[in-house]
């Protein structure tokens, strides 16, 4: 039995399917969407040993042509270089309009494939099979498929919709602690933004969901996805509502950036960002005392180091302000009501941001 | 006073603007789109000296914040190299989600920039100011956008329309005599898949086209961007009907593969194209012999050398199946029923190509 959750967005309308051992039923959950006969399996090379060749095997037995094209796992694989290797793999696999890219893996692995899967021969068919946390609640869910300049990330992308999201949670028994827990703060924010009954249960039962207990799992992250869904089918695009995803994120990215992505995961950085967004919060949209300590207390029962880093404040204000969601210069940030609503405010000033952060000038 | 043309595409929709003069009102007829306030002008080195700095001057005058980027004249440009270094350009320009791509040039700078546009910051405003017949009556209507692999011609891209196309025929009269005639390949094209009175017009008024007309020249051009606009209109994404643009492509692009873009315009490989349509149109969509004779007439006198290339006649066969139009390895033609008329048929057996080509196998 899969959860199911359904993403409305017209004649680009998907499901994403939540259960444990999906990836064994990958032919039969393909078959009803009518794809071509070849296939580029897009991986990484922490995924591939774990899932790559069942996927493949399961697919060749129901007479798919499978490419497999296996990047290095990381971040730096959202390149414009490794882009173009593997359009040049495709092309020599001789995929064309009818053909499909399978993502199996995570973030880099989903943005990657989606944003190959979006260009090449105009737009082909894409199919996302995340194996993190993270990329379940999150990055497979809306359509943002993207690489990185070395002027910042996701500066080259698209808006472009999977068929289907196959996400089977026994995947996730193969996370680490710290990437299991990174994908964890995404899944607190969502209780921030939009249900604060989502974020009582987690109160209640982190530790079952630290124990990744797949009945919890799979209800958690199928209520995620329903929110991020409801949110992008309002909003595809980005020009308004879909910016109450980024709670946390102003901050978080720029820590991000200044650390140059190489000691923070997204997650973790993302927890640092809503510890700062709730002390915003209380002072510009009203959040209560006892609720900005319920998230922190939270984030640190989950397990969240939420000290900022050790760089100068001037430098993660820089970082904030070349942010894409920046507009023509000004911070926006998304603020807690309560836990359960929040706004999009460009009311903050630095000193207030600073002061959040408990960090100081130099 | 400048003709109108409207691309119907629900909130895609767009107006395609012709008249002598146009680039000197480029601020005036930009105002009404409420375009951000930074800009990329990207233009060729061909484009540049002659146009650059007037379009630029203007912008700047009326308060945009204008960065030139200039590509080297030629198809090689449409290359990810190159469009990495402009990603990189428009990171570095600061360009944000309200900025726009400004693409004044010919069907490679069309192509290119629209690419760009579509992609950087996930799609950003996209502005079109042909500069070729070619491109004013084909490429920059109906958003088609893309860029070159080794592998072979618009391999990446995607579907993404202009906010306006501004076609300054004044433009026109500094295009050498091949490029202009490659342009009016197309415009004859228009006349066989739909129009039969415009066929017949061209047919007479020919001389007069050739000298460059102003009043023909707009009315021409208008007449094939309605064309264009209907077909695209109803099949943006060319799952059908957009298929009959590419009469005498088949033929063409493989023309130009298997002399490796370096020999004839596409414009110039069409033509060629054209003529084996229409012969096989012959045969297997009942056109007259008579009709196929006009086709073949009109081609000549307006200076097409209609002798297919020196190659082996399997080589032309391998690059029409590589084409990304070919559906798992199978063949398409566009075919004339009449002049003003054509249905798509995968019906043509690889002898009859031969036979329409004149050439032989080796």
């Amino acid at each position: 039995m899969a959860s199911t959750v359904h993403v409305a967005l017209g004649d680009r309308s998907y499901d994403i399917l939540i259960a444990d051992g999906l990836l064994g039923r990958l032919p039969e959950l393909l078959k009803p969407l009518q794809l071509g006969s070849r296939c580029a399996l897009l991986t990484d090379s922490n995924v591939a040993p774990l899932y790559a060749d069942a996927a493949r095997d399961a697919l060749a037995a129901a007479s798919w042509r499978v490419s497999v094209q296996m990047i290095a796992a990381g971040e730096s694989a959202k390149s414009l270089a490794v882009a173009g290797q593997l359009y040049e793999q495709l092309a020599e696999a001789r995929l064309d309009r009818k053909s499909f890219v399978l993502a199996l893996g995570g973030g880099v692995v989903g943005d990657l494939a989606g944003f190959i899967a979006a260009t090449f021969l105009r737009g082909i068919d894409f199919v996302q099979a995340p194996t993190t946390l993270l990329a379940m609640v999150d990055s497979s869910v809306g359509g943002k498929v993207a690489i990185n300049l070395p002027q910042g990330k996701n500066l080259v992308g698209a808006f472009y919709q999977p068929r289907v999201v196959i996400a089977d949670t026994a995947t996730l028994r193969t996370l680490s602690e710290r990437e299991f827990r990174a994908g964890v703060a995404e899944v607190i924010k969502y209780g921030i933004i939009s249900d604060a009954a989502l974020f009582a249960e987690l109160e209640r039962e982190l530790p079952r969901l630290m124990a990744r207990d797949a009945a919890l799992l799979a209800r958690v992250i199928a209520r995620c996805c329903e929110i991020k869904s409801d949110v992008v089918s309002q909003d595809e695009r980005e020009s308004g509502l879909r910016a109450i995803l980024n709670f946390g994120h102003t901050v978080g990215h720029a820590i991000e950036a200044v650390t140059e992505y190489g000691r923070y995961l997204h997650g973790e950085a993302v927890a640092i960002g809503m510890l700062a967004a709730a002390r915003l919060s209380q002072k510009h949209a009203g959040l209560g005392a006892a609720e900005v300590d319920r998230i922190e207390s939270l984030l640190r029962r989950a397990g969240f180091d939420l000290t900022p880093p050790d760089a100068p404040f001037e430098q993660l204000l820089d970082a904030m302000r070349s942010d894409k969601k920046a507009r023509e210069g000004r911070l926006r940030f998304v603020l807690a009501k309560r836990i359960g609503e929040v706004v999009v405010s460009d009311a903050v000033n630095e000193s207030e941001i600073q002061e959040a952060l408990h960090v100081r000038r130099r």
